[in-house]
């Protein structure tokens, strides 16, 4: 396979080619803008498909109806409005039109090029009365004008004269859908369109939010071989900006647009690529992910990364915890701009934050559970707001990225108040109680990472996450002189946090009353009863030991220094073995741990099961969106497990490949310095810039890279 | 005070006079029919209140909305119809309309007459051109004849010579109630009315439920002193029944009415009247809560006692657990015919409670939360479908029955296959584990009684009366020789029972988490924040040491026998500090446990919060129902409380009386004979039947009752 090839994605290549699961995987998007790849001609229902386009940060709300309401839930539920399919034309020729008879549309080809970031497809048309041409498109969201989707078209080999009329005839209904699925979720959604000079404004009737979008060069009469280049300029509007001057920017042409495409890519190769020796099938799907992870991420600090990126509706848009644990080590390591970005939303959704821990009585703030405006949209608590873990998370991600970039600027002018307002709401929430015979700081009532349980006493991941929260507060508290007079406090909470652990079989404890549980019976459950969310009442799966995802292996997997290996080991065989892993977040982090607890063979069928899933539609729900944090996964899978990378005071690494994976190289960026680091059979090896200050040392079979 | 004047409740003697507070306190009802007592003159939106009528088993349902799905919900509301306010009638004297322009009406008396069960009534009308007279009415649910709703009309003191025409034009509109007290709740329903010879039948859109109401002299002109007697006849139809005839019944003329009306309240009041010396507010108070038991019970075996009664919407009429252990003590104990109707209810909805217990992937039985046709209708299970407990109150208020009346028949024909079906439930349900190191028979994920905890494990009270449950089943299984190959499986779960309890305190636990929680900062909660439920997020309540009513204090009053006084002082000390009484089923219980402690002051302190809760609108929501549960609270505490009523082998009786009250004498029957029970001083005494089976011995200053 030449080296370029291991950057194409090639519908032909996939198992199966229905158009909702096409669409989603060869979407192409900026972290604004993001296009399904819709079917060309479909403009009204005639063709097939589930087309459309997303806007990040625009969306509907609804009020949420409740069977039966309490104080403080919820109020709205938030969705990500559906646009248009952009890239969709209306062809005339003569007589005939596409939206008005449906003309035959073969693929001859359709190509993601990871590299360049476009999306190169042809097609072969067959008119009703017998007219063939091809149509060739190539598509890109544009890395450098974040406002930009651009579609270029060509008709090639037709078998007639007359010129072929195309148009954008861009209409949208109200989005409407429907499903039991908890995962999916039910929502509507309503568009008004007002049409200005060269553009439209389209606003959602309840959140009224608005977008203007502006088509440029939207309509042609083409001969063959001559080409249209569409430019849809996309600006989400502030709620006090001019709607009648949206746009004031000069346009570049197809040629300058693209060049610029492929040199953002080439950076960003640069920085994020990892190759893989031995297997070119997940070398491949390993660039794919990547690519969708630079696809996904909002880079204007006032949108994040939605669960599902910007590629379909699952999740409804909505931004999660999936952020800062499964994707920011990503951008941390390779793109620290993109992950200030996206902390810097964190940032300035603090306020709602704030709102919500006062609605909930708390002091400080409590972060969404889920969200798109900052606000908690989640219906259903014990699954939702209950994940008060959110708070601990957003602070171990900025902690990350101040000790993986030194960045202290951006802390101390955004990270540190949010670190300090969820250190008061652990101080609030949580409650120091005698426990065991002594004093212990307890959070009671949440629900950890693991949602087959909830509402539970100290989960331990919880409980581990705040201690860090509170110390890292401690830290900033001290180191900008704020918050003298809490800083005892928080200490105390901190030293005296409680973590359960079953002496007697030497397990440490989910939360109190996990162990106590019945496990879960595994071997009378059939296979079709999977995931279990789907098959059985919350409680009966609460009142059982069994967990959808990691969760006390989370914890050790982000503290793996604070265990003895025993300890680890035995955690993880416990939990291991109680876990469905019906949460797309779960096998990427059993993946890591079997890497650092040394089974590596287990590591890699961990990691295998997950590399490809969404290439593979192994969740069945592609067609939803791709699953953008089980794509972070797994890059921690191979940097965090099969390299071992794990912060401690420096980067440390190690080698953990497994028997088929012969070599892994890939660069890390530490203190803005890049790091190139290559792992060969047992060997590991770094490389640093020529200028350094950076120091690395060998020890112990891996390298640890320290500042000098 | 004359003796009948302790009988009758007079409006002017009530501390407020609002039109919806009194509709309720005055509704009149027999278990099938209950009818509001609501402005005479009101037919449409001219005159004010909220009055209607109600037939019990009469609803409409909707699919509840939940804002984020999950499997094995309950999928439909169900909610009582308001019908028409069947007493109001239009007045015509001569070109006058009382239902086109507003007659001024002043209440001259409003008296419930109790000894009687009949509503007096006069009021002083003026039409707006100056025309007066009296409006007299006499109208009753007649007890004897359950479809029949009676009122009598007569004009008196005109002062013109103009016949009055007097009709009845029912309309209904959709009743709509929009609310966010989840203690009311928000729910439509929507009626459809056909009209035949001399009957209408009203059918419920989503439900399709019918009743067919005929009105038998609804219009005359009258002249003055004359009268009309106008009979509502209302039955419930079967769903498979001929709508063409629904009435075949011959009607008996108003005084043969009255008279049976008259005989059935003294034979209620024979059987289930509490003599209370030295406080007349009291005795007539207590009479009034009796008196509107009565009226709310079904008696057709295939409906239940709303916990508003026929009163109001509240609950939107749905039966609670509150029928088999606040109301069925009163009931067993003085009308065991109707205690038997209302369990039989409970055997007629056992198919649905099967159905329930397999969409909960579990066996046997499990019987709604909340329900009116026996479908669950709980719309948040923590508080609902998690309350399983529901299962073991029904079969303790079975097993009561058969020890007091010493019906074996109906156990054996209904009772016991409900008993053994919810021992299959618990079997299937609850979970043997190690817990503190030994086997033990768990029930986890479940919310006991007081609802300020949700989804524990092993909650005191539930695992107790699980237990009863069990060795109930045993009990029946061995009696009928049925479930030999089970009985095992249900004998080692009950004696393996877990119950926690805090060695160190010395306290017993509510749950396996519940003493190792924050106590709720009562201190610094302002009073407006009462019941916490209305300003405050659950998880917030929950995480806390706080206690909505009496749970373990409950199952310690049903079983106080099992603990040692010392035990049962320590429990009611502890938890009366926690628990905040936010729920009406609460006060009655401390009370109760008040009196056998020790401590009768303290009891009467609780009895007198809420004997005369309704009468002095103590909760401020009487508008929406009378508290039924908190009656049968009032007579728990009298009888269970000051007499210290309490099965052990018989009854077994003790005084309890505080200062406050000189005497108290009631009746019981035990075995179908009548027990009149007489407290005085220190003083307890009770007389049997001429003729009788029973013996009665004094021991420890108490009274116990056996059979010979």
């Amino acid at each position: 396979m030449a080296k370029n090839d291991s950057f194409k994605v090639r519908a032909q290549e996939l198992s199966h080619q229905t158009p909702e699961y096409l669409e989603t995987l060869f979407a192409v998007g900026n972290g604004q803008i993001g296009v399904r790849a819709g079917h060309p001609l479909k403009v009204n229902e005639l063709y097939g498909g589930n087309p459309g386009s997303f806007v990040n940060g625009f969306f509907d709300s609804e009020p949420i109806q409740y069977g039966e309401w309490a104080y403080g839930y919820a109020k709205e539920h938030q969705t990500i409005i559906k646009l248009p399919n952009l890239r969709g034309v209306r062809l005339q020729i003569g007589d005939e039109d596409s939206s008005a008879s449906e003309w035959q549309v073969k693929p001859i080809q359709m190509t993601l090029d990871l590299e360049k970031g476009v999306l190169d497809e042809s097609y072969k048309v067959v008119t009703p009365l017998g007219k063939t041409f091809e149509l060739v498109m190539q598509s890109f969201a544009s890395m450098t004008r974040s406002e930009l989707y651009v579609c270029q078209y060509q008709i090639k080999n037709t078998n007639f004269s007359e010129p072929i009329s195309m148009t954008h005839p861009l209409e949208q209904k109200a989005a409407i859908v429907q499903t039991d699925d908890p995962r999916v979720a039910s929502k509507a959604h309503h568009l008004r369109k007002a049409d200005y000079q060269d553009y439209a404004i389209w606003t959602a009737e309840n959140s009224q939010r608005s977008i203007a979008i502006r088509v440029i060069n939207g309509e042609k009469q083409l001969q063959a071989e001559e080409t249209l280049t569409t430019v849809f300029q996309m600006k989400l509007l502030e709620d006090n900006q001019n709607h009648e001057t949206p746009f004031n920017q000069e346009l570049a042409d197809f040629e300058v647009l693209l060049q610029e495409q492929q040199q953002s890519y080439q950076q960003f190769w640069a920085a994020s690529d990892i190759q893989i020796e031995g297997d070119p099938v997940l070398q491949k799907g390993i660039r794919f992910n990547l690519f969708h992870l630079n696809q996904g991420a909002g880079r204007d600090g006032r949108t994040n990364f939605a669960a599902k990126g910007l590629t379909g509706e699952g999740y409804e848009g909505h931004y999660f915890w999936d952020t800062e644990m499964y994707l920011l080590p990503f951008f941390i390591f390779t793109n620290p701009e993109i992950a200030k970005a996206l902390l810097s939303y964190r940032g300035k959704i603090l306020p709602q934050a704030k709102q919500r821990a006062q609605e909930l009585s708390q002091e400080g703030a409590l972060f969404a559970w889920r969200t798109i405006d900052g606000n908690e949209t989640s219906a259903y608590y014990p699954a939702g707001t209950a994940q008060v873990h959110i708070n601990a998370d957003i602070v171990y991600a900025f902690q990350l990225y101040e000790r993986v970039t030194g960045d202290q600027a951006f802390i101390e002018t955004v990270g540190s108040e949010v670190v300090f307002e969820t250190a008061k709401f652990w101080l609030s929430y949580g409650d120091l109680v005698e426990k065991e015979g002594k004093l212990a700081f307890c959070i009671n009532g949440v629900t950890g990472p693991d949602e087959y349980s909830a509402l539970v006493n100290n989960n331990f991941y919880t409980n581990k996450m705040v201690q860090n929260n509170l110390y890292y507060a401690i830290e900033l508290a001290q180191r900008y002189g704020k918050y003298q007079e809490t800083i005892s406090a928080w200490q105390q909470a901190a030293d005296l946090m409680y973590f359960g652990y079953d002496e007697q079989r030497g397990i440490t404890k989910q939360d109190d009353g996990f162990l106590e549980q019945a496990v879960w019976p595994f071997e009378t459950t059939p296979a079709e009863k999977y995931p279990l969310l789907l098959h059985y009442h919350p409680m009966v799966i609460y009142k059982h030991q069994v967990c959808k995802q990691a969760d006390t292996v989370l914890a050790q997997m982000l503290y793996t220094g604070d265990f003895s290996l025993e300890q680890l080991k035995k955690d993880y065989d416990y939990y291991e073995q109680v876990t469905t892993h019906d949460s797309s977040l779960s096998r990427s982090i059993f993946s890591v741990m079997a890497s650092r607890i040394g089974d590596s063979e287990k590591a890699y069928r961990y990691f295998m099961d997950t590399a490809l899933m969404d290439l593979t539609d192994l969740q069945k729900n592609v067609v939803d969106g791709i699953h953008a944090a089980n794509m972070g996964g797994s890059w921690l899978s191979l940097i965090y497990g099969f390299a071992g990378l794990y912060y401690d005071q420096g980067l440390r690494l190690a080698n953990h490949l497994p028997q088929k994976i012969k070599e892994l190289k890939f660069t890390l960026f530490y203190q803005g310095e890049p790091v190139k680091i290559s792992l060969k059979d047992r060997d590991i090896d770094c490389q640093l810039a020529e200028t350094t200050q950076l120091l690395a040392t060998k020890a112990d079979g891996g390298i640890w890279i320290k500042e000098r």
